[in-house]
């Protein structure tokens, strides 16, 4: 059976980086499922792998889930020595956020709207988290699902500007057989809200067909999503926008990410589809 | 005769640096003078040495001297030269800041008084060029001297913060004869301003003499500096703060950094005396 080595210090890491040399880097928050498991596998195949799990306080708002987001360290393990991970960095908060510390990195444009709109810090935790990660690891690769496609924005859009030298790789998105996002967050949904909650990913498909018949206009696609998606709840927002900067488009959409966020029971739940560009033109940008 | 290789483009550090391994980074805004040098030597002392000539337009506010501080460029690269560096950087500020750039490593409490409240913004400029530099030529080394004090506190407390795993080495500040600290900004004071300058170590140097002699009350190591430096002009700021967080001490100061910031004529001129407290020390925060 596959082992993963559990680390859990910073000073390990580093240790355990001058033997390992070129590393590829899968940051979770654990609780993970098939979407994470794409995501080491593949950062596997491309060397050798090392994975984070930390449910980092400083992304989360005062009224969210840090508390209660859910946590299955020896499950997680397991999935990641099957995916082939070499290791793991599972520090803690202490470890990560020593006291005194307060330096934060904080992103730009592409993280004013939509969930950096709904949930203000939210990605100055994450662009924060990410480059200790990215200090600690040292990684040449990191690997990030466009699940939450915003956030990868965020973070090609930190390592371009502060020259990090990292190559960011984005992954797709893996789902439940009836469409639904895999999300640690979908552990909250009652069977009922599982049930309703399918609309979301059915709402974006109906969307992503329309533009396969031909349809570019934004507001249609927008109308679209929300008259679908009404069956899980209603939308905080449904976005169409420019996939580079997450500009809201108006009119005509020659590509588009259209995603939306929406609160089913306790569970806030984000989706997306990617309209007119591949993941392999997201990873070049 | 000694030549450096002068790199215009991130890129072309990168490949450097491929060649170049370990290497220690000294990190200036050019108009070089003796500080630089002693920096410039120690580093290619301890390794390959590289430095980047860049003034940074993030730094400074909109009422200050970017547009006029000095620039020497040819100069600069005999001194490096013959100082022993293989290599400077000296990007253009569209290499280092293309369209689009907006992500900003913003410090915390350290940065928060003295030259962070007299400059708003100034070190969450020093930062994000600073990671910048460091993303670019990714340094197991970096010199800075003391003569921006504060400014290595925010970067020791920046690379701690981002577990960004680089060595920052303290220096000594270099001072003419005379005393005056050596600062590129020492060239906008005219004859009569630099007799007048003086002023400012001979009151800095004053406190140290009374505390070699026993004073530990801030308060008058205060007073000290005030009616010395006086001679000058009427400083900004004259502090007695804690060297490791800067804040200011009330009463006993067991070790302290003494600093003042002053204008004479259109130069802002800044210095400081460390007491009770090493370079060596210093170097372990």
């Amino acid at each position: 059976m596959r082992t993963v080595e559990v680390i859990r210090t910073i000073a390990a890491v580093r240790e355990w980086h001058r033997a390992a040399g070129d590393v590829g880097l899968v940051p979770t928050m654990g609780a993970l499922h098939g979407g994470h498991r794409g995501l080491a596998e593949r950062a596997a195949r491309e060397g050798t792998a090392i994975a984070s799990i930390f449910v980092n306080p400083t992304q989360f708002g005062p009224n969210e889930d840090y508390r209660t987001y859910p946590r299955a360290e020896s499950a997680d393990l397991e999935l990641l020595a099957a995916a082939g991970c070499a290791a793991v960095f599972v520090p803690t908060v202490e470890e990560m956020y020593p006291p005194g510390d307060d330096t934060r990195v904080v992103p730009g444009d592409v993280a004013s709207r939509l969930e950096g709109a709904a949930r203000p810090g939210h990605f100055a935790g994450v662009c924060t988290v990410v480059a200790k990660l990215f200090g600690i690891v040292r990684p040449a690769r990191a690997y990030f699902s466009h699940k939450d496609f915003q956030q990868l924005r965020v973070i090609q859009t930190m390592v371009r500007d502060l020259a990090m030298g990292i190559r960011v790789v984005p992954f797709e998105i893996v789902r439940e057989p009836d469409g639904l996002a895999r999300s640690s967050r979908n552990a909250y949904l009652t069977p009922d809200e599982r049930r309703r909650a399918v609309a979301l990913s059915r709402g974006l498909f109906a969307a992503r067909d329309e533009w396969a018949r031909g349809t570019r206009d934004a507001a249609r696609l927008r109308a679209t999503v929300r008259v679908v998606a009404s069956d899980a709840g209603t939308p905080e927002y449904v976005s169409v926008a420019d996939p580079v900067t997450l500009r809201e488009i108006d009119g005509h959409a020659e590509r588009a990410v259209v995603s939306l966020a929406c609160r089913v029971g306790r569970a806030r739940l984000i989706d997306n589809v990617l309209l007119g560009m591949s993941l392999e033109e997201l990873a070049r940008l």
